[in-house]
This record gives structure tokens, C-alpha cells and sequence, in this order.
């Protein structure tokens, strides 16, 4: 196990190393540390070498100018200059909540950026200005409209995170698959098969093989067939692309770039790096605070009073096992599986910092 | 077959004889219509008989004061004062298309409404403005949450409809949960089953039975198991929820009232109405108006493009079928079915006008 201080400030050293100022790694260890703390590993420490790759081929800036290119008193378009996801996103999100502080509400696109972590954690910035944050993302091509072979969309998730009173807040995070990218690969380890609905082969038949994506396979929206639904979470990741993509002049759709190095730059551009949506609303533009705040209690409550069905235990409310995760990890110390353990200690020692694998 | 115009201006007459206003019944019959239009026939006329039953059971206010009773320069909260959902939410959607004229976006939530139909129709309002339209509605509680037995929701869907160029806009408009309550109804009809993933039963066991909600089962979230991801659809439905109830003082989750007059008003209240929720965004919030449709046409005829599955003729872009419906619906003719036809020909009869039964 190791403390949370460690892999933060090894995080944060890592970056500085890569150029990256010193406010900006701060930044950056506190999204990968919350990745890892809300029990989201696939987007935390895993992805360090990742970034270390993309930076090493010239696809990462350090010394990013994020900027505003286009505005209106509640909207805007950030240029990201091809900043590390986190850094454009953060920035982003703090204009969405200015611009809601101003107007009721805040709305930003944003372009040239790259993998910015966990969704959520953009959303939750929200939550200590009594506001409701939004966020989605497009990434790079997996999964394929209904009827479709062709991987098109990315697993582009939404996160909304809703203030509360005495409750914990409300933070939904979902990625607008069945299942993430990380379980096929789990499955495949192990040697398993996968239950229908998630993936199909390069003709479009059901398939339970979770290697199907390396011969030619593809993955399938939230609802997985037609017939359960999955034109909705089509629907749903195409809104996210247009939002993040076609509304700040980001790529869209098949030409998101990669998030790692081992996949080429591709030959096609529609825009500029990946593309992101950001939102921000004030609860008071809606209720005085604290109606607000009591009514979404009195919601909350009512979900967690919901009869539970036969062998379980409570219904969930959207943050519940995140939170809970924290709290556990806080104490316990975060588990890294030994493989990333080993590529961080042979990053750090190409930077000249140093990671002490813990067995 | 029914033309357009005879059904329109039955519909007119109908809601006029309830006492809306001129302009409200207009209103209420291109809503209806506009569902028959685009093959949403469970949204259509068929529910001219459920107002009309609530009209008479005193639980409609067909002469309203909808206003603004918060707001901020981009958001309002809309009391709809009882009214025909269609005049709630339509004034409710024109409020949030000024408040983006003014501010880039503009964002609505609305209580004290009823029923409004099919939830594209507002979202489309925001097209020949150049704006990007969002609505969500919640409605009576048939689905439950992941884990649970407890029906604490609606249907719950969400519209988004977003410009183009030379193409047709993007109009999605779905349910959170996998099918609509009305195929269910179908298949009991015909003595069928339905595929596992749609309902459970009592107990929260799967259920391919279509009447199960007759016996204690319910509606299961888009995703329909937790293995396929229900969580994810169930926090989308939850976030509709609070957007339309806990932002506007609406009724949520299971105290949203029945649309239908032969089930009892509840007992317990937590708010006023039904719940909805619109938003407006101006496409040259974000991008010069012309870049947009530019770009809103590659992203459209990059996804059609995609390669179709073995057996599959086309990706379909949301709102396709729709408009080619209503184009061929214009020309041919609205079928209605006969019970549905027999139903209004005799409300017509109560209500001193015409509708004649074509078989």
C-alpha cells in the first residue's frame, strides 16, 4: 500500500520534471490521486506512463497558453494548446464557474486538449460554490453506433455532481458504455469470456470474446443491442462528441487523437486535439440555497428508502461507493498493481526522481 | 387514414371546449400532432382521452398564470400553474430561448405541469433560432432504481435537438430506461413475452412477462441489469429527475403525480406538478453560426459514413426516422387505431363536436 502524500508528490515531481509548472503539477497529482482515491484506478496512477510517452513523442505542451477564443456572458470556447488534460480542463471548468457567478450559469467547449482523467472530478469543483457541475469528454475511437462496425466514438462519459445539505453531494460519473475499456482487458487476463452486450466482431455479431477489439471488433453503447435501448446510448455519446468536439473546433468522432504514444498520430484532422464540455450552475440561480439544499436531501433520502430487491442490500446513490472508497483509501493506503509499481520506478529513474516499489 | 388538418383542428376544437385559449389550443394541437407526425403515436392522440379525464376531474387548469417566479440573467424557475403540459412547457422553452438571446444560454427548470407530450417538440423550438434545444420531463414513478423494487421514477427522457447546414438537425429523443411503457402494453396485447431486460418482477427477479407490472413488478433504467450497466441509465433518469423536481419545486421521484385521471391523486406531496426542465444554447455562443453548420454537417455525414453491420443497411442519425416518417405521414395520411378513434369520436360526442370514425 502505498500513502496517499507519497504518490502525490511523486506525481506532482513528475511533472515538474516534464516542465510543467509548479501550480499546474499540483493540479495534475490532485485529478490522478483522486482517480485512484475514488477506487477509478484505471485512470490514475496507470496513466503516468502514458503521459511520460506522449510527452517523450512531442504530443504533450507543458508550457500550454490556455486561452479563451470565443465568449458570450454565459458561454465560452477554450483553446487548451495542447496542454495535459487535467490543466486545460481545470482552467476550463474555474471559467464555467466564473462565467455562473456571473450569469446564473456557465458553459464552456473546449479544444486541443488531451486525456484529462476522471470526469467527475471537474464536476465536483462545483460543489463548494453551492453549484451543480457538469462535464463530459469525447476520446478516442472504440465503439461503434447502433448498426455500425465502424469504432466511432470514444467511451465519452458525463459526470454531474449535484450540492446537498446534510447529504454527501450527488456525483454520477458513467462512461456511456456498458462497461470500460479496462474490464475487457481484465477479462482477457484472466482468460474469460465477457457476457453479451458489450462488445462485437468486425461483422457485427454478438461476441463474448474480450480480445474481439484486436481483430477487428468493436465495442457497444450503453443498451448494447438495438433492442435493449442501445440507439439511446448512441444518442447520449454522440451529444457528448458534438458538445465537446463540434461546439469548441476539437476532432470529432473517429479523429480524436490517441491517448498513448503506441497508437500514430493520425493522418486526418477535423480540429484540434481531444474536446471537452464543461457546465456550471449556481443552485440559488434556481432556489434560495437552502431550499435547495433541503430539497435535494429530502431527494436523496427518499432514493435511499427505496425497497431493496430480493438479496440486496440498499440502492446506491450516484458518489455513495466513491465516497466510501476515499474514506477506506484515505486510511488504508492506496494499492498500485505491481506492473505500474514497476513502470513508474523505471520512468522515475529515466527523469532522475525516484518510485520505491512496494511488493 | 386521417389527414393532418382534420385532426389538427379537431384537437383545436377539443381543448378550446375545455376552455384553453385560442393560442393555447393551437399550441396543444401541433404537440399532439407533431407526435403522430413522427410515429410517436403513443404521445399522440391516443392521450386526447387522459386530459380530457382530467379536465373533468378538476385536476387541469385550462386557464393558468404560468410565470417566472425566479430567475437569473441566464435561468428561470417556471410555475406552470397546473396548466396542459404543452402550454407549460412550451412558454417555459420560449423563456429560456430569451433568456440565450440575451446571454449566450438559457436554462429553465418548471413545476405545477402536467403531461406534455413528446419532449423533441421543445427542443426542436430552439432550431430555427440557431440554438442548440434541450428538455427533460419526469413523469409517474414505473422504474426502479438499480437494486431496488421500489418504482421511483418515469420514463424519464431527454431531448436534445442541435442545427445543421445542408443536413437535417440532430434530434434525439429518448426514455432512460430501455423501451417505452406502451410496447409493453403491446406485447401483453398479443400474448407475447419480451426479452429479458426490460422488467422485473416483485421480488426483483428478471421477468420476461409484459403485464408483470400488474403484480407488484416494474420498469428496469437503460442498461437493464447492473452486469450491462442499469446504473448508468438509472443516474441519468435521477439527474432528469432533480433537474425538473428538486431545481423547480416540482414533485419528484415517487410523488410525481399520475398523468392519467383513474389513478388517485397521492397523498403526499413534495412539491407542485409535474417537472421539466429546458435549456437554449445559441450555436454562435460557441462558433461563428456558419462554422457550426459547417462543422455540425461533416459530423453528420462523417457518422453516415460509418460501415453498416452484416444484415444492416445504415447508421441512422437521431431524427432521421422521424423526419421520413413525417414526410410520408403528410403525404399518406394518420392512422389512428380504432379503439383510439371510437374513444375520441366519443369525447367528441360529450363535448358537443365532431370527430368521424374512418375505418
Amino acid at each position: 500500500m502505498y500513502n496517499y502524500e507519497y504518490l502525490y508528490d511523486f506525481t506532482c515531481n513528475f511533472f515538474s520534471k516534464m516542465g510543467c509548472s509548479p501550480d499546474d503539477s499540483h493540479l495534475i497529482a490532485d485529478v490522478f490521486l483522486a482517480a485512484e482515491l475514488r477506487g477509478i484506478s484505471s485512470h490514475g496512477m496507470i496513466r503516468i506512463k502514458d503521459y511520460y510517452q506522449l510527452w517523450k513523442a512531442n504530443r504533450i505542451n507543458v508550457k500550454p497558453n490556455i486561452r479563451v477564443v470565443h465568449e458570450t456572458p454565459s458561454t465560452a470556447v477554450v483553446d487548451g494548446d495542447g496542454a495535459v488534460g487535467m490543466v486545460a480542463a481545470s482552467r476550463s471548468m474555474e471559467i464555467a464557474l466564473q462565467k455562473a457567478s456571473g450569469t446564473g450559469s456557465g458553459w464552456v467547449s473546449t479544444r486541443g486538449s488531451n486525456h484529462f482523467g476522471i470526469a467527475g472530478y471537474y464536476a465536483m469543483m462545483a460543489l463548494k460554490h453551492d453549484m451543480i457541475g457538469m462535464t463530459m469528454t469525447n476520446a478516442n475511437p472504440l465503439v461503434t453506433p447502433t448498426f455500425s462496425v465502424s469504432p466511432m466514438m470514444g467511451t465519452n462519459p458525463i459526470a454531474v455532481a449535484i450540492p446537498a445539505g446534510k447529504q454527501p453531494p450527488f456525483v454520477a460519473d458513467f462512461a456511456t458504455t456498458p462497461i470500460a475499456r479496462g474490464k475487457l482487458a481484465v477479462a482477457e487476463k484472466k482468460g474469460e469470456t465477457v457476457s453479451y452486450g458489450f462488445v462485437q466482431d468486425k461483422n457485427g455479431n454478438p461476441s463474448n470474446d474480450p480480445a474481439i477489439l484486436k481483430s477487428g471488433g468493436s465495442m457497444l453503447t450503453l443498451g448494447g443491442d438495438y433492442e435493449h435501448g442501445s440507439h439511446k446510448g448512441f444518442c447520449l455519446s454522440a451529444i457528448v462528441d458534438i458538445f465537446c468536439a463540434v461546439f469548441s473546433g476539437a476532432n470529432f468522432g473517429p479523429y480524436v487523437p490517441p491517448s498513448v504514444a503506441y497508437l500514430p498520430v493520425l493522418d486526418k484532422k477535423v480540429g484540434e486535439g481531444t474536446g471537452h464540455f464543461f457546465g456550471a450552475m449556481r443552485i440559488d440561480a434556481f432556489q434560495p440555497a437552502n431550499v435547495f439544499k433541503d430539497r435535494m436531501d429530502e431527494w436523496i433520502t427518499t432514493f435511499r428508502a427505496a425497497k431493496p430487491a430480493a438479496g440486496r442490500e440498499k440502492v446506491i446513490i450516484p458518489g455513495d461507493p466513491e465516497r466510501e472508497m476515499e474514506f477506506r483509501l484515505r486510511k488504508e493506503g492506496i494499492p498500485l498493481i505491481p506492473a505500474v509499481a514497476k513502470d513508474l520506478n523505471e520512468i522515475a529513474e529515466e527523469m532522475g526522481i525516484e518510485f520505491t516499489v512496494i511488493i
